[in-house]
């Protein structure tokens, strides 16, 4: 695999992600996708390695993939959720990363509902000087990189499953649609598609799509752009993604009603035909039927891309592990 | 091992078991019991298979079965449980299983608190042309074939330990006890005892036994008989199940308490005087001592298998784990 | 590994623990310490047993350093939790224990919030000839043994790196500070460092050190003190152990407030200087910080051992797991 020129300890966030270090995750997760298509699914590259999965808020589905990355790397795990936890009992977030450190983990897998919180983790073990690496699992409304990078990997396997590369989206058009304001699935993949030469429209009602997110596009002209109406953003696109709707911004005023924000912004066979001939379509799951796609579509396997993205997350996360992992023990 | 006939994918329900299935089973199992005497405990077989347990209804000594059988044929295992779960989120439960199979589960083992899960799951899986295998762990008060399987590998290993089969239970009388209207182990073990050609004997107070139950009987002549006292189903009975009762039937009317239900359905040395000298007793567990069995009886291990049913239980379910996922990799 | 002696089947209790058994847990868990320093940091020694984690009272910190230990001896686990368990269904502490047993476990880690549960698990095993360990991992107010040997550890492998043993402790000046009288650390440690001829000098407010635990002392003359005030303990000590204050303390009228607690018995670089110069701080975790100690001590690696202990933890578990379990396959 080529990862002769990986230096990157932990993965954060893809703000500062570069085109090799995209490509290089590619091809990494390419070959291990090829691994999983094997009769024997394990690889022995990080036995004797612990991966702790340290979940201050709950995900089943993202723990899972994470949980079944590191045992098919052939990693031993282990599992902490808040809700079991001493944070009960007044520990300190960073106290409980310590702990799990001088257990004698290797990579911290780390969501929470406050953003920051991973890099301040990653922050801390650096100034320890310790070799422990730690995956943004998600934090809060601010990144969600393997997530963004499972659907980078998703589109561009998609392109060409040989040799999937970031230079395959230059020039594509990608709409993310729905409610990009609490999103950090959208804010990674802002990151990731504009930096693989791709045009991203966003589209969503206001509220859940404030003028602040133009800032993203200043470095970036001709990349972002942001619409209040979802046809122009689908006009001609290569690729769609679709958000998750939280059905708390109903309580909070920010949206009318789940039906009306369907009419006017969910995704369905006849919005589609807006798009190009060929449009695939992603969410990250999980999804509300009908709210931010209608059913029917998210099970038309000619449009949706939706298991794909999820097979997907398996690899990606094992090209992960492995990439900030080996060479460790 | 005799798997040489083994079709069946999805293990969902005993309705449809042949003989030559039940065999099959008892003989695997068999196989695995010796493995488990061994000094090593584990084998190769599901190398590389991950086996997810999804337990929208909890469950500790069931999932733990499953999961100590998995983990000894070399899977790995995925534990999925409700209550941590995406499921508040309001994804459906296909999609929960759409999600684990795309994620590269090969065996799902289901509970659910609702009769037909499994087999929609199952359903939904063939339909999209997967190889991934279900089993029922468990549907509201349907079937749990697993428990009603170690209950006959218990049994059948008592009266021949070298060569269980099904034959021996031919004219056996077996008595059932309890909660019958609620219970799907009573409905998976009604089928495969009448199968084997043992003479099954339910009694309940009526509530707890509406006589629709004689309809299993229609096709079973001879086979199945209802019974609102215990004595005439325990006289010369060969071995007794007793069910355990849900203290919420007090609640909603069904019985008048516990201390009366003992009294007349209750398992004791002294009614077990009516039975043949060897009876022995079953229970699926957890007990509630002092009410559907005494404690002294429970504790009792001349007459009680209770242990020998849990022992069982990794045997066959190692057995199951094994038919359905092997040639599978 | 000089385990040659070894013959305790259980371990529930350090009140009748020998010094050789102390020295061999310290030099099998300094073995264990050198091969997790290694590339590969797993042996097979219980390749095939099964570890089930029994945790009637939630603790992850505990918990996943018993379960890394197991798994760094190749064992499989099984962890146990009551909240999700059958316990609500009313079954026995008993009986859940002896599904374990019927379900191949080999060795049983039993936390529960009652005193003398894992005895009475211990006993029952026992009264039933099975070859099943029993060790406890903090039972009520009563012990927590695995704790108090990492404390052991910890401070023997300081003194000596290679060769740890309890004599190095002889005519050391141990200080325990704060919440004894609700402490089962406390209460191990007092067994443990009383034994290897450390003088013990206890201190904390009345109402959390009653007199009763004179008689602690009663056969050890000159090594155990007792002080209501935090410096005659502080004094020349060599190590200072600070215990976990419950914040539940201050509801139940044993303690004025926080800060007056700090004021009094909170442990400061300022405090540190009535000890030895080379003083070395302990505490079991989870740390209040700024209150039993304050925040920059805790993090000061010139005088806390607290993330030397977790480490120790992990070296001191697989000791205790692979001497009460080796022999048994």
């Amino acid at each position: 695999m080529s990862d002769t020129t990986w230096t990157r300890h932990h993965i954060l966030s893809l703000a500062d992600f570069t085109t090799p270090e995209y490509d290089i995750v590619l091809q990494t997760a390419a070959s291990f996708q090829e691994v999983l298509s094997r009769r024997t699914k394990k690889v022995p590259t990080l036995q004797g390695q612990v991966v702790a999965n340290l979940f201050f808020e709950s995900s089943t589905r993202t723990r899972s993939s994470f949980e079944l990355a590191a045992k098919r790397l052939s990693a031993d795990t282990l599992n902490f959720a808040s809700a079991t936890s001493s944070m009960t009992k007044g520990e300190t977030i960073l106290d409980t990363a310590k702990t799990y450190l001088a257990m004698g983990t290797d990579i911290m897998v780390i969501r929470h509902r406050e953003a920051g919180v991973p890099h301040a983790i990653a922050q801390e073990m650096d100034r320890l000087g310790v070799r422990v690496s730690v995956l943004n699992a998600g934090d809060g409304q601010h990144e969600h990189p393997s997530q963004a990078l499972l659907d980078l990997f998703t589109i561009c396997t998609l392109l060409d499953p040989d040799f999937p590369r970031v230079e395959l989206l230059k020039d594509k058009k990608i709409a993310i649609v729905g409610d990009i304001l609490h999103s950090r699935v959208a804010r990674s993949n802002i990151w990731s598609f504009t930096a693989s030469g791709a045009h991203v429209h966003l589209a969503a009602p206001p509220t859940l799509l404030p003028k602040l997110f133009a800032d993203y596009s200043k470095d970036k002209p001709g990349k972002l752009f942001l619409h209040w109406e979802l046809e122009p953003a689908l006009q001609d696109a290569d690729f769609v993604m679709t958000l998750r709707l939280q059905k708390e911004r109903m309580t909070s005023h920010l949206l009318p009603s789940l039906r009306e924000y369907h009419q006017m912004f969910g995704l369905t066979h006849s919005m589609l035909q807006l798009c190009k001939p060929y449009v695939k379509v992603l969410h990250p799951g999980p999804v509300n039927r009908g709210v931010e796609i209608s059913s029917e579509l998210m099970d038309d396997s000619e449009f949706s891309l939706i298991q794909a993205q999820v097979t997907s997350g398996v690899a990606v996360r094992m090209a992960l592990l492995y990439l900030i992992g080996s060479g460790k023990a």
